[in-house]
Order: C-alpha cells, then sequence, then structure tokens
C-alpha cells in the first residue's frame, strides 16, 4: 500500500468541545505502532454512548476527540508485530477489546478485557499514551479505542474483529454496538431459557435486539414498556407480543407487572439509561428467581436503590456491557449469524446518511422512529 | 397419647407488647387441625429476627405474640390427613416451609413455597385464620409459622422436617435457621467454587456459617470483616483467614479490600443488616464477575443502592432466605451431616439457659462472645 507508513490525510468528525456541533476536519492519522491497525472506516452508526460524551455530562469526555464506536471497514495497515490481521481484511473495530490473556480474558467470567483500558480511558494509544490523530500538529483525542468518526482510524490489534469478507459492511457496522448488546444481555448474561416471561423497558435498538434476543430463547410473552407508544408498531415485527405504556397508568409500573403475570416476569431488562426504571425493572421481576438486567447507561453520579428485601426474597440485579459477548472471539460469529439469516441487521436501520451529515444524524437520535442512522464515510 | 385431640396448657413465653421483657404464661395449645401438627419443643435458640420483632420495629410484628423460630422437638400429635409425620417423630418446625405442590415449589428454582404464607404473616393458621394459642379463651398470635418459644406449639404439616430420632436435639435445634442459612448462602446461592476469595461481613452465627460454608467450598482465601475485634479468635476457628475491623481504617472499607486483593472479591456475604454494608460488600468484589449476597436483614424501610455501573462492569448482586435450602428436604440432610460430623453445630452454641431464662437470654444477644443462647424448655 503506498500509505503504509506514512500519516493519512482524511475527513473526520471533530468533537472540539462538548454541546458544540461536530466540525469536518483534515486530520492526520500516523502510521499504526506496534501492536495497532490502521482501519479505513466504511460505515459507522451512531449510538447514545456518542450523544452522551458529546453533550459534555460525561465526566471522563476528553475534548477535543473523535467519537464513534458502531463502524465497519477495511484494514489499511498493521504495525509491528501484528500478525492476525492484514491489509485488506474486513473488520468490525470493537470498544471492548479481547487480548485472550489477561486475568480478565483468561477467567472465562467476564468479556471485560484489562488489556488497553488505562489507554482507551485516556484517549490515546497504549504504547506511548500518545494520540495517532492530530490537526496541524494539535492532538484530538481517541474515544473508547475505536473514533470511527473518522475515514481513517487507529486501533489496538486486540480491539479489532476479523469478519467474513462478504458480509455487507453498511450493514454489519451495526454488530459493533447495540445489536449485540441486546442480544447478548439475554443469551449471555440473563440466559432466558423457553417459556419464560419477560419485560423490555425502552425499544429502541437495545431494547429490540433484547426483544429479538428472547424471542431466539422461546420466551412465552415479551412484554414491551416504553413511553412512547409510536414504538409499538416496530416492536412487535421484533417480538413483543404486549405493550404497555406507563403514562397510561397510575399505578407503579412494576406493579401493573406483577398484576398482569401472577407474580412477576422471569427476566427483565432496563434498555434507556434510566435509575428510576432500572428500579421498576428490579421489581417487577418474579419472587424467588427473577432476575433483572440493566443495559442501559445511565448519567454519571446517579443510583440506583430498591428494598433490600427484594433481593433477600430471591430477585437477581445484574448488568451487562456489549452483552458479555467476547469481541474478538464473538463478533465474527455473529457475523455469521447475520449472513445465515439468523438474527436480523437491516431492519434496525433507519436512515443512511453520509459523514458530512453527521450532525442531521445526532439530531435525528431524538426523533422517535429513529433507530440507527447509518453513516457512508466516503460518499 | 393422652393429649391427643385435646387443648395442652404449658408454659410459653408471651410478648404481650413490643420491647416489653417476655413474660412466662400458661398458655392453652388447641390439638392440630388438618394439615397441622402439635409439637412439644424441647430445645429452642434465639436469633435476631425475634429480636427485632420484639423490638417493635417491624412493621408487620403482631402483638400478644409467641416469638421463637429456631428449635427442635418431638410431635406430640397430628391432625386429619398428615400422613408423612407421627406421634414420636423427631422433628425441626421450619420457618420455611416446603409444599412440594405450588409454583414456588415446582420451578426448581427457589426454597420460597408460598403455601402457608399467607397464614404464617398474619399469624395464624392456614384452614381457619385462627391462632392455636390462647389464654384464657383470648388468642395469642403466631410467629413466623413456628412459634417455639412455647412448651408446645402448633405448626403446617408442610413446615415440619422429620429427622434422625439419634440426633442431639439440644444441638440441631440450630438448624432451623442460623447455620443453614450461612451455609446455603455460599453453597445454594453464591455456588462459591474451588479457590475464590470470600469476604464474610460479620462474625455473628450467620456470618461463621458463611465461613464454614466457604472454607468447605475451598475458598483460598477468607477476608472476615467486623467492628468488634474479640470476634476474630473464634472466626479464625472457622475459617477466617484475613480480619478487617473498618474502624482500623479511614478508607472507605470496599476500597481496603478491593486494593488488598488485586481488584476485589470473588464472592462477598452481608450478614449484618446494615443497608451501607450491603454496599460496601457490594463495591468490594471484582470487576466482571463480583457476586455479593445479602444476608442480613435490614429494618423495614431501609434501601440499598449503588451507581448502575457496578452492575453494568458486571458485579451481581443477589440475596438468599433460609440459604435456599429446601427445608423438609434438606435440613434432615443438614442433620446427616452434623452427624457425621461434615459441619459444626456445637460451636455456634455459646449459653445454655431455661425457658424461665428468656429475657435474660435476649439481653445475651448484645454480648459480643455470644453467638446462639439455647434454652431448655422444660427444665
Ligand atoms: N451496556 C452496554 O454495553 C450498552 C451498549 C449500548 C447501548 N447501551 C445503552 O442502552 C440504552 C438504550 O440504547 P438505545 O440505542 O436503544 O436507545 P434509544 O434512545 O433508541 O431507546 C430508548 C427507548 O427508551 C424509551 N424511554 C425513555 N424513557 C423511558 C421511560 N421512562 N420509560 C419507558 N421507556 C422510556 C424511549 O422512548 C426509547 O424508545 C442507552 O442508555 C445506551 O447508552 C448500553
Ligand atoms: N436471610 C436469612 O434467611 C436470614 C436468616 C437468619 C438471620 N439473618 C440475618 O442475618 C444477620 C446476622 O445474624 P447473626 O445471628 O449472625 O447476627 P449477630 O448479631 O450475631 O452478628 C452480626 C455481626 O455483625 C457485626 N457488625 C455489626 N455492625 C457492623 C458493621 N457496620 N461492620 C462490620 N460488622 C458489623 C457485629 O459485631 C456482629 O459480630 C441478621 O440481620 C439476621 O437477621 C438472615
Ligand atoms: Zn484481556
Ligand atoms: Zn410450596
Amino acid at each position: 500500500m503506498a500509505t503504509k507508513g506514512q500519516a493519512i490525510t482524511c475527513k473526520a468528525a471533530v468533537a472540539w468541545e462538548p454541546n458544540k456541533p461536530l466540525v469536518i476536519e483534515e486530520v492526520q492519522v500516523a502510521p499504526p505502532q506496534a501492536g495497532e491497525v490502521r482501519i479505513k472506516i466504511l460505515f459507522t452508526a451512531l449510538c447514545h454512548t456518542d450523544a452522551y460524551t458529546w453533550s459534555g455530562k460525561d465526566p471522563e469526555g476528553l475534548f477535543p476527540c473523535i467519537l464513534g464506536h458502531e463502524a465497519a471497514g477495511v484494514v489499511e495497515s498493521v504495525g509491528e508485530g501484528v500478525i492476525e490481521l492484514q491489509p485488506g481484511d474486513h473488520v468490525i473495530p470493537c470498544y471492548q477489546a479481547e487480548c485472550k490473556e489477561c486475568k480478565f480474558c483468561k477467567s472465562g467470567k467476564t468479556n471485560l478485557c484489562g488489556k488497553v483500558r488505562v489507554a482507551t480511558g485516556a484517549g490515546v494509544m497504549l504504547s506511548d499514551r500518545n494520540s495517532r490523530f492530530s490537526i496541524n500538529g494539535k492532538p484530538i483525542y481517541h474515544f473508547m479505542g475505536t473514533s470511527t468518526f473518522s475515514q481513517y482510524t487507529v486501533v489496538h490489534d486486540v480491539s479489532v474483529a476479523k469478519i467474513d469478507p462478504k458480509a455487507p459492511l453498511e450493514k454489519v457496522c451495526l454488530l459493533g454496538c447495540g445489536i449485540p448488546t441486546g442480544l447478548g444481555a439475554v443469551w449471555n448474561t440473563a440466559k432466558v431459557e423457553q417459556g419464560s416471561i419477560v419485560a423490555v423497558f425502552g425499544l429502541g435498538t437495545v431494547g429490540l435486539a433484547v426483544t429479538e434476543g428472547a424471542k431466539a430463547a422461546g420466551a412465552s410473552r415479551i412484554i414491551g414498556i416504553d413511553i412512547d407508544s409510536k414504538k409499538f408498531d416496530t416492536a412487535k415485527k421484533f417480538g413483543v407480543t404486549e405493550f404497555i405504556n406507563p403514562k397510561d397508568y397510575d399505578k407503579p409500573i412494576q406493579q401493573v407487572i406483577v398484576d398482569l403475570t401472577d407474580g412477576g416476569v422471569d427476566y427483565s431488562f432496563e434498555c434507556i439509561g434510566n435509575v428510576s426504571v432500572m428500579r421498576s425493572a428490579l421489581e417487577c421481576c418474579h419472587k424467588g428467581w427473577g432476575t433483572s438486567v440493566i443495559v442501559g447507561v445511565a448519567a454519571s453520579g446517579q443510583e440506583i436503590s430498591t428494598r433490600p428485601f427484594q433481593l433477600v426474597t430471591g430477585r437477581v440485579w445484574k448488568g451487562t456491557a456489549f452483552g458479555g459477548f467476547k469481541s474478538r472471539s464473538q463478533v465474527p460469529w455473529l457475523v455469521d449469524k447475520y449472513m445465515k439469516k439468523e438474527i436480523k441487521v437491516d431492519e434496525y436501520i433507519s436512515h443512511n446518511l453520509t459523514l458530512a451529515e453527521i450532525n442531521k444524524a445526532f439530531d435525528l437520535m431524538h426523533d422517535g422512529v429513529c433507530l440507527r442512522v447509518v453513516l457512508n464515510m466516503h460518499a
């Protein structure tokens, strides 16, 4: 490749300051160092974590930065010592690394690899604690170890899932965050069994993926809860069997659900990021065994609470990050499942735009009919 | 039996009012109705739930009542339709019933039988919603379906565990509550594996039973936490390998433990009933997999809280009632384990008194060296 070993100048959406429109800039993307991979990003979607950091509410947000973490692309070049990837490989960059060597990876109990976290949390690369992005020499921070709102990005090799080159990148980019999170919350974290009664709080992309996962697991009833009744039509197509809008009731929503289900649901999932809904999701679970999984990400500083009696009488409170999927091992498996039509992806894409239209894409996220907006990065 | 079918007049400790000394009274104990069993209580221990209800802080406490729920005795007579028990059987009355027929019992997921709960919660028997205890015709409420602070009591047949007649009742009475709760929290609820690092908050009877269970499960480190350093000597004999007194530190105790364990413990158990310790117990767990089990019973109205991020990053919050043991099926198994010297019981008994000395026994519970006080009911 002509670009190998050299900085690449390309377009990226830069967040200069919290809550100010992103600016499409020419950025310099340095070549990958040892253990790093430079990826040409072809398609990226937007997720709420991007919007949250961009809003300035994330106390760990660093500016200026390049956001984005749900994407797909092609390897442009690799740094020293990278043997499992080569230029031309089709890949999904993953904000959740998988080094297969650290205490976490070897535990067999979690997907939360610890290898590069100290660097990705600080917006830099691990080897030299510097950024690979700059504008006229001024460094721009990385975000979540992915920074996919750039035509080229540099990521750690442990964060790259190599996928089937026949998979359409404009679709499978969604397998970088929201869909796996929902499916995995059901399959890996809750382990929903055949015949279970399930409640899904929030019917956005993550809630719909939970619904899809629960349907595949054989749930007998899937109760969808959303304050926006417009969500119901789509949710039905994904498998929701009953719909509840909390605004239609005077009673606490957990009481409504307990009454509807002769004691509560077997599994519940909070897919919003609202701490008071997290409590409802726990308390609508059946005594003795009901398990509630927190999927939504609450704003910093907020706390969940309940009476301990809820747990002493058998309810279990859990959470999930990236649905418990191991990124490098399992994202390719999800891509294969999509190729075999065993999981949906196309149905989660409500809008297609270009990188230049990224601010419009953020605006669309507030729209009730919006699921995922996919940006063509080189249109 | 001469007493069969007739009321028995015997001694019982009656709680006439919250927080007033119990009074030893002559009570009439009516014969068992259909599905009921009258038991001659030989030995009973005192537990914190008795003290809690007696104190008046339990909003569901009913007075006058006969407290007590950790005991052993002999069946005096049985009501109509009771076929699995007969006069002379050695038994442990269990506050947690097991009917083997209700939704809960059949779920295979919980020990919380629902069959008689509506009656035991109301201090009466299920068949006629009346009490079997009276003094000169005035009914005295039952407590937890057991009321073992009486020389004779009437319980539902689904609440009676029939045990090996060779077992010493003055010891195995403890298998009616505290010890199974601690052992089961480890074996059934947390399922601690070989090599695990465990933290035990509170080193009373329940915490010591957790310790014993963790040691039997092969835990590599058992960290005992108590504000009373006098607890340490006994705790060591049960298996605690390290002792922490929170009073010796300025830092939050969860931080102390995370630092000591390279990231946190695999399992933690709250055996106090303090909601702020419940939070510490969760937060001292290792990211990715640490599981915290609430065993202590907090005062009514109190709430637990934490940041949801604790759960999203893989910690699990659970609780346990009677250690998840199915009472009729598994208490006899615990008695057998004791007879085979596979679990301790004698070591949890710090004092032996008589029914007449019950108020002194309650006073002793506040004493740091007190574990269980066993009352001889007919001395
Ligand atoms: N744990 C993880 O690894 C992970 C990964 C991706 C996303 N997330 C989080 O999952 C959450 C959902 O993401 P999404 O993309 O589906 O969001 P979304 O905004 O598309 O969907 C949220 C839905 O919740 C509904 N809602 C809002 N308030 C509600 C309330 N009080 N009661 C009921 N419904 C309510 C909205 O109408 C909307 O339909 C976000 O918090 C996101 O940050 C977590
Ligand atoms: N879940 C159940 O089924 C079940 C069954 C039985 C008992 N319990 C509950 O378990 C709890 C323990 O029972 P027990 O009989 O062992 O009680 P206990 O009073 O003998 O032991 C409690 C211990 O906690 C220590 N302690 C108090 N405050 C502390 C703090 N802030 N930090 C550290 N240590 C502290 C005390 O010094 C004492 O050693 C009680 O709340 C009881 O009601 C629950
Ligand atoms: Zn790792
Ligand atoms: Zn039952």
